[in-house]
């Protein structure tokens, strides 16, 4: 905890959800003609309603940022050390959303959901959606629960593209954006692993082109190995050696191909747990939205002009050894904002944990966080 | 081609087979009972039998280095570029031999030769093999071919990490040693990425524990994925940003989960073709004994005293967007051996193209290993 002595949870949290009838346009041109948004608040909303901060999530998150579920004790939130009472994200100033993506699996519509077309799961039904098609939901969820304008939205990885799309399509219902180890679009290496990752759930024979539903199966030999994948590309290599190094889980090497260097043991382990929850077409879609994002594409490449429309202030994070989404990446938003006469704070964080460090508390990173949301209280006061 | 207008190939070749009745003591233990080595020569051993250099292979090559096979004119050896009349390891003045590892899928003895304990091919029973045995078994096969001391033993990656081998346990059979793109170890990363890659091949339902030959099936899925992985790590980042980008093989976003993006169709046409010709087993031995190779290991971590009895003088390269095998890595062998007053030559190349660097033939490469070959040379005359 590093937010001071006084930081404690947000307690026992229950989400929520909103069904929107409203045909939904997609960027891809389908449309879904109805859906629901699982979301959960903290803190309260102020009257002019001008304390909100929306949470997005990256790849495997959800709707549940912080505090436990009743008689859940090991469910905490995602960021539950960012927000809560004395926290960075303060809930005693803020009424913090936490809101699923459409086409994720923990309770907003996706690909496990019921197709009214067809009274089955969409599987492989279910549209391609992107980052700006997740922005417009998390608008209209906005709009349902009465905030115009956000005090910040903020977001870590996919999260930070999110704000960043944010700030461009709604320029006016965004205070400050708030964009954390994240990238203005994937380079082909990014693209390589989320590919790699794809294939290993493609290739498995319980995936059935994608409606293993049906099939009372889940392809969870695929999403170890793409959770695996994806977890390698979290962590620095130096955070790995210096976790694991080359120890053993024996006393020697015990000559056979089963788990015996502790890297190896981790590993396994997380690609198992992975696959006991999520859902592998959710994998799919998410991966595929990070690969689409690009707002400088319908700009000629040109970030200048793509980030031209944005009038947020904004806070941009990244982390030294991040080297999914490194520095030099978040650098190239800071100088196109800088380009258009945006106000634009920027840290450099040298924190041991690579990609992964925008979830841990490192004490700069939660220091930071705090003042930079102590400003925003005190505009709002 | 870059070590002059006189370099051509060294033409036509054929491999050859040594058969081994003496068993071979393992490093885990096992043994070997009785086994066959592929191997190719090149050019001509002198009257001393003092001008041989033995080339050793990384992870997916082969005792085919230089030259074609008879009408099969796409055969290339796989260093064709390195070795050959008037190339940097010139058959003109070297007789040069390729050698396929036991354990390999090329030819010497693997997991698919028959099993002569059970008259079926070894399968999940052919023993983990490492580095050392690799060397012990070329040991054998230069006592065979009459050469008691080589010019030099060279290789890249994996073949780096036996000549430093060579130089440790054969230290009066080795002059020269010539290590490239290498490391005295793999890192928890390195690891990592190996596991992940054989996790792939191991869940693939048609692997059936290592026993596929008996159900007529190869776990091709599996290999796909594990080479996809691979490739990833062989190519730098700013490499693959070149090549790539976010190039799209339709004119614009497909919205669908197939190979869209060029880097996507890439990869997956490696994966394709590597799995057409590799073993699986191979694939699982060869990564594990990449893993297993760390000759301080048995120094308590002390690359000094594990490279004191070595005696060669050296050649180290690496490549500075090698981020497999990193520049640090290499100088670490440098430190050591300058820390037991070996004669070492150390060159940091800066080429783009990560750990592939040391098969293309950038030409600050191949002049240096072109002079280095040539002072060699000079030693014989």
């Amino acid at each position: 905890m590093t937010a001071g002595a006084s930081a404690s949870s947000v307690g026992v949290v229950s989400p929520q959800t909103m069904h929107f009838e409203e045909p939904l346009a997609l960027t891809s041109g389908a449309q879904l003609a109805q859906y629901d948004v699982r979301y959960e608040t903290y803190g309260t909303l102020n009257a002019e309603h001008s304390n909100a901060v929306l949470v997005a999530h990256a790849l495997n998150a959800s709707h549940h940022v912080a505090g436990t579920y009743a008689e859940q004790p090991r469910s905490t939130g995602w960021w539950d050390n960012m927000v809560g009472p004395g926290k960075p994200i303060d809930t005693r100033h803020f009424f913090v959303i936490g809101v699923n993506n459409v086409g994720s699996c923990f309770g907003s519509t996706g690909p496990m959901s019921m197709n009214p077309a067809t009274g089955k799961p969409y599987g492989a039904a279910f549209p391609v959606v992107t980052v700006e098609d997740w922005v417009n939901v998390q608008s209209r969820l906005a709009d349902s629960l009465g905030i115009h304008r956000f005090a910040a939205v903020v977001g870590g990885s996919l999260g930070g593209m999110q704000a960043l799309s944010w700030a461009i399509r709604y320029p006016q219902r965004i205070a400050h954006c708030v964009a954390i180890a994240t990238t203005p679009k994937l380079s082909a290496q990014n693209i390589a692993f989320n590919d790699v990752a794809r294939s290993a759930i493609q290739s498995d024979p319980d995936f059935h082109g994608g409606d293993y539903y049906a099939h009372s199966v889940v392809p969870r030999r695929g999403l170890r190995v793409a959770r695996m994948i994806g977890h390698i590309t979290y962590l620095s290599g130096d955070d790995m050696t210096e976790r694991f190094g080359r120890s053993l889980r024996t006393r020697d090497y015990a000559f056979g191909y089963g788990a015996e260097f502790e890297v190896e043991s981790y590993l396994r382990y997380q690609g198992e747990k992975f696959s006991e929850y999520f859902d592998a077409n959710t994998y799919l879609l998410i991966t595929r939205a990070l690969d689409y994002f690009d707002p400088a594409r319908e700009h000629d490449g040109d970030l200048v002009r793509a980030l031209a429309p944005a009038l947020a202030r904004f806070l941009l994070i990244s982390f030294t050894t991040d080297w999914r989404f490194a520095p030099e990446r978040g650098r190239e938003i800071v100088a196109a904002l800088i380009a258009n006469g945006r106000e634009v704070s920027y840290s450099e964080i040298d924190a041991p944990h690579g990609h992964d460090a925008f979830l841990l508390d490192d004490p700069r990173y939660h220091h930071l966080m705090a003042a930079y949301f102590e400003r925003i209280a005190a505009e709002l006061a």
